[in-house]
C-alpha cells in the first residue's frame, strides 16, 4: 500500500480535479501490477494496473489506496473491472467520500466474492487527497496559506518593498504547492504591489494541470494589469456585487458577497468547490491573510523564514488579527521543517485541522 | 585532537574566565593519557593528561586544544610541564591570544628539542573559546542574544505579556547557555516586567560556575526588586553617572556612559571583559535587543521560535531598528536549526562575525 501511495501521489500535478490513486497488483507477495491515475477522463489506476499485471493477475490480491467506483463517472466503473479481471482479494486504503461511491465500490466488490479489507494506511490516503475529501466532507477546498517572511517575522519592508527575502530554493519550492492546486488565491493588492505571474513553473519537463489563478478584486481595480493574465492558466476575478463591470471585458468575471469592502471568504471557497477546486494556495499580503485567519478557513500555514532581519517599522504577517490575551492566541502545530538553500521551510496546522 | 575538543568542552560551565582546554596524549596512535582543565585555580588539562599517563608519556605525542601557557600564572608553566614529562610531539590546535603566552609556549617547546605542530581543527579550537579569543582580541565578551518569538515574530502582548510563549524544552535549554557564560546582561524593563531569577539551574548533579547578572538600569529603579536578587548567583547594577543611589544599598554598583536614557553598551562590554567576562548572554526586552543590534555587538542570535500565532499588535522583537531600504536589510548566516518540543532553536550569525 506504500508503493500504491507512491503511485498515486505522481500524479499529483495533472489528476485534479479527480483525486489522486494507486493501484498495485500482488501475487505471493510479489508485486505483478501497478497503475496510478494519471489525468481526469483517462483511466484509473485500478484499470492501469490490471492491465500491466496481465494474465497473472486471476486471484491476485490489489491494493487502491481508494474505495474503486461504482459508478458510470468518464470511465466504466474500477470495482466491475477488478471483479472481471478475477481478483480473490482488494485492500483498499479509505473508502471514498463521494456520495455516489462511499461504502457502494467495497459492497459490489464483497458481493461478487472478493475478500475486501479496508483501513490499511488510511490516514496517508486521506492526506495524500486531503483537498478531494475537503471538498466533498466540507464543501469546501483544503486551503493552504502561503507565507514568506524575515527571521523577525516580517513579509516587507514599510515601503511595501519584498524582494530578495526569500532564496531562489523557496521561491522554486512554491512552484510545486503551485502545481498541486486547483487554485490560487490572491488579493488585487498583492497583484498591484508585486504582479505575480502565479502560474506553476517547474523545472525539466513536467506535466503540471495549471491551477485557476483566482484575483479577489472588489472593485475589479487590477482588471487588465499585471503578468496574472499572462502563462498558460486561466484567471477569475472575483468582485463585488456593486463593482461597476467594464464593457467588452474579456476577462472571467463572478461576483461574491462582500461586507464592506471584505469578500465573505466562505462564499468564495463555496464557489471554487462548485467549480470542483479540492485545494487551494493562498498567496497574498497580510490583509488578506489575516482575513483568511480570522475567518477560520486555513488548513495549512507554509512560512518560507530567512535570515534576514527587517527591523522595527516593517510590514507583518497578518494584519488585523487581533489577540489580547495570552488564551486567545492561536496555537499551531508544526508538521514539518525543511532547509531550502539559506531559508527554512516551516509548514503548520491549526491544532483544530480536519487531516 | 576531536577528542581533546570534547574533552575541553566539559569544562564549558567551570572554567571561567579560563579557556576551555583538553590534552590527549598517545603512544602509537593509542591514547594513553587525557585531562581537561575544570576550574580557575585547578591544574591544567595538560598536567592531567600527563599524570593520567603515567610513566608511559617519556617519548609520547600530545594533542592540546589550546597553546601550553609559559608562564606563571596560578598554576606554574604547563609548556615546562610537557618538557619535564619528556613528550617527543606536541600538536597545539590554536595559540593562545593572551599576549604573555601567544607563540611563547610553542617556542619554548621547540627550544627543549621537542617537534611542535600547530592548527590541526584550529577553527574548532577558535569557536570552542570564542568569547577568550573575543575579549583578548576585541576587548569585549562574545555576545549571544537570546530571543523568544511566535512564529509570527513577537516576543509578547501589547500587554507585555508573554509567558506560555516557548515550550519547556527551550526553556530548560536556555540554561545551558547561562552556564556557559560569565555574564547575562538584562534591562530594567525586564527585571520588572517578567521577573526572572537569571541563573544557571541544570537538570542532575551538573557543576556550574554561575554568571554574573547584570541589571542595565539607569536610574536604578529596580535595586532591590524582583527575583534577580536571589539565587546563588552575584548581581551586579549597571546606572547612569547622574542616577541617585539609595544610602545603606548593599548591591554591586558601576556607572557607566549614557546618550540620554541609552547606555554606551561598548562601554559596558568593555567593563566585563575587564571583570574577565569571555561570554555574554544577552536576555532582554525588545528595546534593549534592538540597542544591542544597532550597535552591531550582537556575535550570535538565539530564536527559541514557537508554533503560536500572537496576531497583528504584539510586540516586536526588536524595536528601534530603522531599516528603509532592502538594501539596509541585515542579513544573517543561519548556523544551526534543532527541534526543542514543539518549538524550534534557530542559531544565526552576522556575516561580518569574526568566528
Amino acid at each position: 500500500m506504500t508503493r500504491a501511495l507512491r503511485l498515486a501521489e505522481r500524479g499529483a500535478y495533472t489528476t485534479k480535479p479527480n483525486p489522486m490513486v494507486g493501484c498495485v497488483i500482488t501475487r505471493d507477495d510479489v508485486i505483478i501490477g501497478e497503475g496510478y491515475h494519471v489525468r481526469a477522463g483517462e483511466p484509473h489506476a485500478e484499470v492501469l494496473a490490471i492491465a500491466s499485471a496481465g494474465e497473472n493477475v486471476r486471484g491476485a490480491t490489489g491494493y487502491v489506496t481508494l474505495e474503486p467506483c461504482a459508478h458510470f463517472g468518464r470511465t466504466p466503473p474500477c470495482a466491475d473491472a477488478l471483479i472481471a479481471a478475477g481478483l480473490a482479494r482488494v485492500v483498499i486504503a479509505s473508502l471514498d467520500p463521494f456520495p455516489q461511491v462511499n461504502g457502494q465500490g467495497a459492497q459490489r466488490l464483497r458481493d461478487a466474492g472478493i475478500q475486501v479489507d479496508v483501513g490499511l494506511l488510511e490516514a496517508e490516503a486521506r492526506e495524500l487527497n486531503r483537498g478531494f475529501y475537503s471538498r466533498l466532507s466540507r464543501g469546501r477546498p483544503w486551503v493552504t496559506l502561503k507565507l514568506a517572511s524575515s527571521m523577525d517575522g516580517h513579509t516587507a519592508l514599510a515601503s511595501g518593498e519584498s524582494k530578495w527575502i526569500s532564496s531562489d530554493a523557496s521561491r522554486r519550492d512554491v512552484h510545486h504547492y503551485r502545481a498541486r492546486v486547483g487554485a490560487i488565491v490572491t488579493g488585487a493588492g498583492t497583484v498591484l504591489q508585486d504582479d505575480p505571474q502565479l502560474t506553476a513553473r517547474l523545472q525539466g519537463n513536467v506535466d503540471v494541470v495549471q491551477p485557476l489563478r483566482v484575483v479577489l478584486d472588489p472593485g475589479l481595480a487590477t482588471v487588465g494589469r499585471g503578468k496574472i493574465r499572462e502563462g498558460d492558466a486561466p484567471t477569475l476575478y472575483v468582485h463585488a456585487p456593486n463593482a461597476k463591470v467594464p464593457r467588452d471585458l474579456k476577462a472571467e468575471l463572478v461576483s461574491a458577497p462582500v461586507n464592506g469592502n471584505h469578500f465573505n471568504l466562505l462564499s468564495v471557497l463555496h464557489m471554487l468547490a462548485a467549480r470542483q477546486v479540492n485545494e487551494v494556495l493562498v498567496e497574498t499580503g497580510a490583509t488578506l491573510a489575516g482575513a483568511f485567519l480570522n475567518a477560520k478557513l486555513v488548513d495549512e500555514l507554509v512560512l518560507y523564514q530567512s535570515p534576514v532581519l527587517l527591523g522595527s517599522g516593517a510590514r507583518p504577517l497578518f494584519d488585523n488579527v487581533n489577540i489580547t490575551t495570552m488564551a486567545e492566541r492561536i496555537t499551531l502545530h508544526r508538521t514539518d521543517v525543511r532547509v531550502l538553500g539559506e531559508d527554512l521551510r516551516i509548514t503548520y496546522r491549526p491544532q483544530e485541522s480536519i487531516a
